[in-house]
């Protein structure tokens, strides 16, 4: 029998959490690292790599997925688990975020917002009640509610009319999503752009209608790190302890550390898959450019100690032969070390908060990142 | 300690035959396709995936590799297996089919060829002694001679001047050879144009010099099937058959039944992976342009008869998806399936020359191939 949606706190270090989340496609163990599949792949990844790199959980886009194929269409074919052939958990955003990013906003009121597709140029609308049938239809594990997200910096008053339509938003989703099987969940999102009361008056809001886990969304849009850690500061001790709490779109390995010491338990963010399609990886000892020309003769793996095959394997030579010559293995070798990197990453964070002592991994994680790539030989 | 290079005939069912290639690198069963990794990569597709379609052995491609990454670069990292993470037997060709096609040719003389590289423009020069050093220096295991390849159709005086030349190059290729480790092989090359009688001229020298393996060379060139058929039928009961016979830059699944008939142990072609980044797919039913509406909504895979997982796995209305949306993972999946099937039909030849079948395997293939794709539903 499926198993029912869930949060299990197991430990915790400072304000740090390590915990799983259940759901009807297989536990998360948190703090987790969500690899983005925006049209149902994660670029240039075969399904079983993502998951050999250790996710547990991707996330899928529901803009792109709307528009191409369309959701009624992957219902029809069993659903996005079934289609993209990742069994796993997945979770899904609402549309609202890439609404305001990639589409030619037409209109937006009350009742939902209509937007120009920027593939064929079709008009498109999207509800709260049409996000969640929407990605009831994909199937997926985690369902988020409809948002107006902002580019920051924006008027204050724009900021709380935002804020405030976005708590009506989560009411609809949350009534829309009524009847739900146990083993998914809706998860509310804060929004309040850069005003501390703002963030403060959305969570609170969203906690008293009560959802499974909580988001904290509209950040990561350029807005400098302090800026994001000062809401997270504000916006988590807010938040339930028994529930997951989610930093949309984030981030670098470091906003990650940051954000897991301050009680962050789920994290997405393109840069792993993107930064590898363009030549640079992610590594223990900080981000690594293949396209440099000093890895044309180095026959050493990016990182010998790492966890996942591939990042031992293959040469920085190889690596830089192919950045250079464009091959596509370049980019899919690349974007899957720099998804274990991120990976490996949570799991030590994982294993530090087991053990209490996530502040020293964290340092030493840092030093060497700070002490840079191993020299030439 | 590593295997001499040696041919074994297993079976024979009329012109066709069964066999196994051993070299340093392993054993190559024959009839064998070779995926072709220009760049030391098949593009798009991981050496682990390569293996499991069923390849014994890649081709690289001399000309690209010495012009980037070079082929002393490629020796002091440890040689070509090495560099790409491919232990298994590797034939690389000598590149003179690339200096024609993708070069500026410059000057070409007795004493070889001097080209400007498409990459920066750089003279370079290759003669025969520099090919076979530059395929010492890569580690190959089956080392083609230099030759002159020319355009068809070509002028008559032209086509016997080249097949001189690129015989008194076989000469000194064999020469430049001596003393290499014993599980390496050097080819020659017959060539001729379409000419029968320079054929057979070119086939009596290179015999008479002795080689462990024989190509013909000069086809795939654009020239109708039955041109390159009718080559075939001249040359290959000529050369020794008790030496490895290999068609170069050969071709579609119709052209390896044909050759295969005609006594061919060996194939090179671009086709399934360049198919693959275009969606096309090579199947049991014929080639599938995956890019066709008709796809949208089948929730089957290409062949759920195929040999190889992913053929059965990812449904048509995926594959289309993947297509439609440039997704790299639709070029790396096609391109594997392609390569899958061009390994089932040679393994399907494989058995069936060992029963005495193999024109009932080849008239079961074609009727497969020409009752075309399964319908929809």
């Amino acid at each position: 029998m499926a198993q029912n949606f869930g949060f299990t706190l197991i430990a915790t270090d400072g304000a740090a959490r390590l915990a799983e989340i259940t759901t009807a496609h297989g536990t998360v163990r948190t703090p987790a690292f969500m690899p983005i599949g925006t049209q149902a792949t994660v670029k240039g990844v075969h399904p079983a790599a993502v998951r050999a790199t250790g996710a547990d959980i991707i996330l899928g886009n529901t803009y792109h997925l709307m528009l191409r194929p369309g959701a009624e269409r992957i219902a029809a074919l069993g659903g996005l688990h079934s289609f993209m052939n990742w069994p796993y958990p997945i979770l899904t955003d609402s549309g609202g975020f890439q609404v305001m990013s990639l589409s030619e906003l037409r209109k937006l009121d009350e009742s939902g917002v209509t937007f120009r597709s920027h593939i064929d140029g079709a008009m498109v609308g999207l509800s709260p009640e049409r996000a969640i049938e929407i990605q009831n239809l994909l199937g997926s594990d985690i369902v988020m509610q409809l948002d107006e997200c902002l580019k920051l910096p924006a008027a204050p008053g724009e900021i709380e009319r935002a804020m405030r339509l976005s708590l009506r938003w989560a009411e609809r989703c949350k009534r829309a999503f009524e009847g739900a099987a146990p083993g998914r969940a809706l998860f509310g999102i804060v929004q309040g752009g850069d005003d501390l009361p703002l963030r403060a008056e959305s969570a609170r809001g969203l906690i008293d209608m009560g959802f499974p886990g909580y988001a904290i969304g509209g950040l990561a849009v350029g807005e400098p790190q302090e800026v994001m850690l000062r809401i997270v500061d504000e916006v988590a001790p807010v938040l339930p302890a028994d529930k997951p709490r989610y930093l949309m779109g984030v981030g670098t390995p470091e906003d990650l550390l940051e954000a897991v010491t301050r009680g962050i338990d789920m994290f997405d963010c393109v840069l792993p898959t993107r930064n590898g399609r363009h030549g640079l990886a992610f590594t223990r000892r900080g981000t690594v450019n293949l396209r440099n020309a000093r890895h044309t003769d180095d026959p050493r793996p990016l990182d010998e100690e790492s966890s996942y095959e591939t990042t031992r394997t293959y040469s920085r030579a190889y690596l830089h032969h192919l950045v250079r010559a464009n091959e596509m293995l370049g980019a899919m070798l690349l974007s899957e070390i720099n998804l274990a990197y991120y990976q490996e990453l949570m799991a030590g964070m994982r294993a530090s908060i087991r053990e209490g002592r996530l502040a020293a991994f964290n340092a030493a994680t840092r030093e060497m990142w700070e002490r840079g790539d191993i020299p030439p030989r």
